[in-house]
């Protein structure tokens, strides 16, 4: 069999995901990890080779889909843009508001280069983007509710430990019970964004900080913690890395519809997942042998989840899924 | 707008659905009611033409995708591979075995008449086979478990009510809760059918009938319930009008997967319906939309929900989806 040859594009979390994850796919290899720092320097679990992203051209031709591992906030805008002229990509670029332009600018360079662009993949966006598709295309006539959690955020732990006299932190985004049984009960009730979720924080104060002031300032910190009922536990740096160094996620997408004389229908997805970024790369790994699909029929320009035939997922054949999984 | 111009083929439950929700569809209309029964005998809830099903020949060019509501034993097998021929279809097929050979014979229909056919559409199979293919592909170390009901089964109700001495009667198919939570703890159990379902009776006999009899021959029945725990309830046939007339049903797919250092995952999807009938009727119509358009590309033959990109299920622009769901 003739394997996707993939590459990735980054080594965090996401990165050593993809890499660990991809063994699981008999029909794709890892051709090789780029990084912006000295390649020398990255200690990679696998024995694949590393280079340095600004040789990256010298692989054109080698490898059929790059995994774009950065960050959204300031790594992906710039580039997968550059990286869509050269390479079919996949990302998970996730910052909700700037979905749109950022579209349109892949879309414009993944053109330029004949190459497909898969963006915004992963579970949020990607496949509670999909549920919310599928709910809505289903039941027009309804209301769709996404929770979050119970689940670390990597932002507003991020958010705590810019705070003085703050060592180290977790924050976890935990949905509200009550919220989401109003919502399976047909409810449509209007919830605002206190009603749906609560934070709670595990905090490690340096010696002698002014815990009380600390905690006052996470919970009034704007946007990320004022409008959130607000837990704050002060713990050791031991006990934080003994029970709070995972990264477990998940969520809950609920779409609650009508149809006929008043018959109400409740469409529930949910994920639980113990690790976020090795779940979030084994959707962007099966997202990958779709893209290479669809780029060998000839697609080009830019897409997203909502645009993949999810038989293009699976590396089993049509006939089988037919038999076994329809 | 040019409307999606719609035919149903059958007018029992599953037709009437099609007549009440494409009034939630602004982009389709519906054209004509199709019927094996003297048309005029017919009473249907819309304005719709009613006509014979011999008379399909004339509407040709008049209907874009003809939704076959027939049943699945009988009506199916013969109907669609004629009218495949003649128009773009959609059904429920629901019956798993003999799916291959299903698809096998409508793809060649289709393909004589350069229609596309849309075939076993519906819950399940249909959004639960998507997500089984969704879970897999993206977590390939892991077991698919699906449940289904709470729900009323009409194959299981009409056996009952074939038994000497029942005058009517309703079953339900009731999915093990201790069941469900093993395989969302990550369990991977082997769950038998005894452990997977639960089925209840409600039995309206007939005067002086002998119910330990009734009873007895509904619990060893082959097939239908001898593997399972079965409880029987007799009831008044008001009783039974009054609290189980309804047609609710959903289930549950529920997915365990690894990754990495032993990290699990679960992906759960569920459904909760008032009305079986209603809602399937509401997938064929998304699915309606779906392959109308495929048609319009070009694609003709047989396909599966598993072929269908999730993004032409939608009435809403790409630029909007992207922007709103996404």
């Amino acid at each position: 069999m003739e394997k996707i040859r993939i590459g990735i594009c980054g080594y965090g979390n996401l990165g050593k995901g993809i890499e660990s994850e991809i063994t699981k796919s008999l029909d794709m290899e890892l051709v090789a990890i780029f990084t912006r720092r000295d390649p020398a320097s990255l200690k990679v679990v696998s024995n694949t080779t590393v280079d340095h992203i600004d040789n990256v051209k010298n692989y054109q031709g080698k490898i059929d889909v790059m995994i774009m591992c950065g960050g959204s906030s300031t790594d992906l805008p710039v580039q997968v843009p550059e990286m869509a002229k050269l390479f079919n990509t996949v990302d998970s670029f996730d910052t909700h508001a700037k979905i749109p332009e950022y579209f349109e600018k892949v879309n414009a360079s993944a053109e330029e280069g004949n190459n497909l662009s898969l963006i915004s993949c992963g579970w949020d966006p990607g496949m509670f983007s999909l549920m919310r598709l599928y709910s809505n295309s289903i039941l027009p006539d309804g209301s769709t509710y996404t929770f979050w959690g119970k689940g670390i955020s990597q932002g507003h732990s991020d958010a705590i430990r810019r705070i003085e006299g703050v060592k180290d932190a977790r924050q976890y985004t935990i949905p509200v019970e009550n919220a989401m049984q109003r919502v399976r009960n047909g409810e449509n009730p209007n919830l605002t964004t206190r009603d749906k979720h609560l934070r709670e924080c595990f905090v490690v104060a340096e010696d002698g900080a002014d815990k009380e002031r600390i905690e006052n300032e996470i919970k009034t910190m704007p946007n990320y913690f004022d409008e959130y009922d607000t837990t704050v536990h002060f713990i050791s740096q031991e006990e934080l890395d003994s029970k709070h160094s995972k990264m477990p996620h998940g969520g809950f997408v609920i779409h609650s519809g009508k149809t006929g004389d008043n018959n109400n229908h409740i469409i529930e997805f949910s994920l639980k997942l113990d690790s976020n970024p090795e779940f979030t790369s084994s959707v962007l790994l099966a997202f990958s042998r779709a893209i290479y699909r669809m780029n060998k029929m000839g697609q080009t320009g830019a897409r997203t989840v909502f645009d993949v035939p999810p038989i293009l997922l699976s590396p089993k054949d049509a006939k089988d899924l037919r038999k076994n999984l329809l």
